[in-house]
């Protein structure tokens, strides 16, 4: 498949390289299209790895992760144009985190809204589904290599059958479909991005990004 | 032990009535102090239960549960006032959510501070010590009602002593150890009290509020 993967930082990295791992081509998106992360990562990869500018891997690709800093997610989104966009699946990996006042970083949206839900009302036909933003990238494409892949990742959308295919995709990541928590409509991506308030305690109190949690029913 | 718990809801009842049980002397705390719930609490308890008004019971109580309606915890405590909490220990279970403007709720404070923090900053000289605010109140007293025990709750404040004691009575509840996660300091009541937008859309999406997590690691 023809995977965009906008973003070249950690998480956009785990993810294309995950990627063409799979047998996916991969175009990685970024402003500039050859900064020094996009270099880097197409040197990693001989085939199957192309750079680009967002429009341009938006272009490329069947199916979008938005793995650009969520604070800047909607513009980089808008490089990459509706035109480019409208019609695919857009998996959308950004926590709306703000770094500008320090540490810990405060979420530049919440509470009444969603960085899901504004891509979603900005980009009307596209399909965004929010999923994997609730831990460390590593884990996001390699579940086993903690607890034997047995804790939870969350998933919203309004599209159904776009979830579906974005489930599919994860279940070649290593998650199973038990694993999957499907929350309904993209407004619930609320609760996925203001956890990571609770993720980022979690993690400075144990000085271990490599955790996740399960929901115990 | 005498023990105030504000609050006549849901979460100030089991809380109220679990400390009972274990032999403790309660004082349910509330507005008029003889409004019908805590009339019905106190028909439930013939020895050890009394009611009175927010002053009334944070005089009586050595140690203090807020377990008022989080978006008026602030004004509640300030009829309990500074003079009959100063010194003790007060743990902090409510959230600021607001029901106002329908479903889900919202919080009425979060990102940049929290519930737990503005009572320490309003009451500086008590004891604040956030716990038990990210899971179903009959969980709270009953953690073995699920898997054994085993799922975690957070704990946070400024006094590592407080928060030492809150843990001692919350072994007595059946809580583990190791399933009681110091978060660290009282800001840290941020990432546990926006979790519970997660908590909300796990909760809808299941129907289902026997529920916790497990902090996988």
């Amino acid at each position: 498949m023809k995977i965009a993967v906008l973003g070249t930082g950690q998480v956009g990295n785990a993810l294309a390289s995950k990627l063409i791992q799979l047998g996916h081509q991969v175009m990685m998106g970024s402003r500039t299209s050859n900064n020094e992360k996009a270099l880097f990562f197409l040197s990693k990869h001989a085939s199957n790895a192309k750079i680009g500018t967002f429009a341009e891997a938006a272009a490329f690709g069947e199916i979008v992760f938005n793995c650009t800093a969520g604070s800047h997610s909607l513009e980089a989104l808008k490089r990459a144009s509706e035109e480019n966009l409208n019609g695919k699946i857009l998996v959308d990996v950004a926590n709306p985190l703000d770094y500008s006042h320090g540490l810990p970083p405060t979420l530049t949206i919440d509470n009444t809204t969603s960085l899901g839900e504004e891509i979603q009302r900005t980009f009307p036909k596209v399909k965004v589904v929010k999923a994997l933003n609730t831990l460390w990238c590593e884990l996001m494409v390699d579940p086993g290599m903690l607890n034997g892949g047995d804790h939870d990742i969350f998933i919203c959308g309004d599209d159904d059958d776009a979830k579906k295919q974005v489930m599919g995709l994860l279940t070649s990541f290593g998650w199973k479909e038990t694993n999957m928590i499907d929350l309904g409509h993209i407004a619930k991506a609320r609760g996925t991005e203001m956890y990571i308030a609770l993720w980022l305690s979690i993690f400075s109190s144990t000085n271990n990004s490599k955790f996740n949690i399960k929901v115990v029913r």
